[in-house]
């Protein structure tokens, strides 16, 4: 196995930052831990979550921690995300890997700091905070990582191997733009799509709990997300979102006038044969892609 | 434990109707089976799902089998549901209590025969056919029951005892017109969602397949769902699904005007906290609800 960091430091101990130090710590790596949250911070070295803690975002901001900490991980908030790393700039432009682990990335703008990688390990719960910890959240999961800012071969190789080998997850690269498109359809418009639809059944007023067959469960569980969370995300990635959403929209739409039998098609199909090769071809295309 | 039938036939060797007829079969009661496709009669008799076999309607369709068979279960798509009880008029009006296990209740229409009772058994998965039989599926769920023509409360108890004792399955009635609402909105509108969503997907042409997160899981399952029987049943309930589906809008429109900030409010509030605020009643709503 390729050698992943010896020592690093994880600042925010919610769900991702609290599972992935002890999945790393599991890995005999060296944790170090910051949380604002200081009962969240108790309950991670209590728990020996993580081996060490630090005070304070300035006592991070430190270069003496140059060679000694080789990955700084800030698994915060999509908007505290820009905040934290903005506080640390006297560890920008060193041999500290700087990563981090939001879920969209195009609000984060830095001044081409050469060490700062983007991550995105795809993992999630409905749970959240550090009592969600669960120390095979990303296991044989995958990592995205996005380089805007060219760092170097060795913080590249150093991250990578972090998440195959600390994580045991997979990774592949891809740009900002092309993260932040993908994940607006493959997850942020099924969050968005769960809300409404868990609204809407409550706004119906409908007394539906009992009755909920097996295909509502999913939308019952990503409703339950964190609102803090999902709020930033929907707020953040919004245009691809409604990129996302018209998409959807042209599908649900085509279905629909299928089914009501008002689409214009020729006189020698019918609505019936035509909306049953629809649902066939997604079908197919589910199971040859998925 | 209340008596249940000891003797039933099942018509139509789906996946619903061989996976009841193996769970009766576990419980002792003695099958009799028919389908019309006459390789899955032949699966069900030499995998021991049923006991015995009919030939054709015309066969089932004889008063000869009062007194013997105690329950007749029709478990064929929702459209067939109607023509194969019309066929079988000779057993109307007698002691055999008939059901059927179709999604959409509304389309059902016969002449107020006074043994037949709705069921609606609350289970299913995206595979279909015999090969996708699973004894355990409806263990513990769920069968709405609908008594529309007013069968009498031998036939209820016989069925209710049916579903309770030989299915192990809670059991509760509702009208014909309150069970095709609340199941739009609680798995036919959920399927249709997930058929556009991945099919809006498809239409993206992007190389998603390795990038789904646990967002898009469910979605990906329901797509894969029977297109037959889904065409079926999405233009059979047209109506309640487009009842359902304007909710839906309204409650995404809501989310992506506050998203967008479009939205009207008043000037001392900011279109994040409503969002946030939002979010956050869907999530508590989820939790007390389900």
């Amino acid at each position: 196995m390729s050698n992943p960091a010896k020592e690093i430091l994880v600042i925010g101990l919610g769900l991702i930052g609290s599972s992935l130090a002890k999945a790393a710590k599991n890995k005999g790596l060296i944790v170090h831990g910051f949380d604002e949250d200081k009962n969240s911070l108790e309950e991670a070295l209590n728990k020996n979550i993580i081996d060490s803690s630090f005070e304070s975002l300035q006592d991070i901001n430190d270069k003496s921690l140059v060679g000694k900490i080789e990955i700084l991980i800030v698994a915060v908030s999509p908007r505290a995300t820009q905040v934290v790393i903005s506080e640390l700039k006297n560890l920008w432009n060193t041999e500290i890997t700087i990563t981090e682990t939001s879920s969209v990335k195009n609000q984060l703008n830095f001044d081409s700091p050469n060490n700062i990688i983007f991550s995105h390990p795809i993992a999630g719960s409905d749970k959240s905070g550090i009592g969600g910890i669960d120390e095979e959240l990303f296991l044989n999961k995958k990592t995205i990582i996005c380089n805007p800012y060219n760092a170097n071969e060795a913080h590249l190789t150093k991250i990578k191997n972090f998440w195959q080998h600390a994580l045991s997850m997979r990774v592949s690269e891809m740009s900002v733009k092309e993260h932040d498109l993908l994940f607006a359809m493959t997850s942020h418009l099924p969050h968005l799509i769960s809300y409404a639809l868990i609204d809407s059944i409550r706004l119906a007023e409908k007394d539906v709990g009992d009755n909920a067959g097996g295909g509502l469960k999913e939308f019952i569980r990503l409703s339950g997300s964190n609102p803090e969370m999902w709020k930033d995300i929907f707020e953040l990635n919004e245009k691809n979102i409604i990129k996302s959403l018209a998409s959807f929209q042209l599908s649900i739409n085509n279905l629909l006038e299928l089914i009501t039998k008002i689409k214009e098609i020729p006189s020698s199909f019918s609505h019936s044969d035509i909306l049953k090769n629809e649902l066939e071809e997604i079908k197919k295309y589910k199971e040859d892609t998925f």
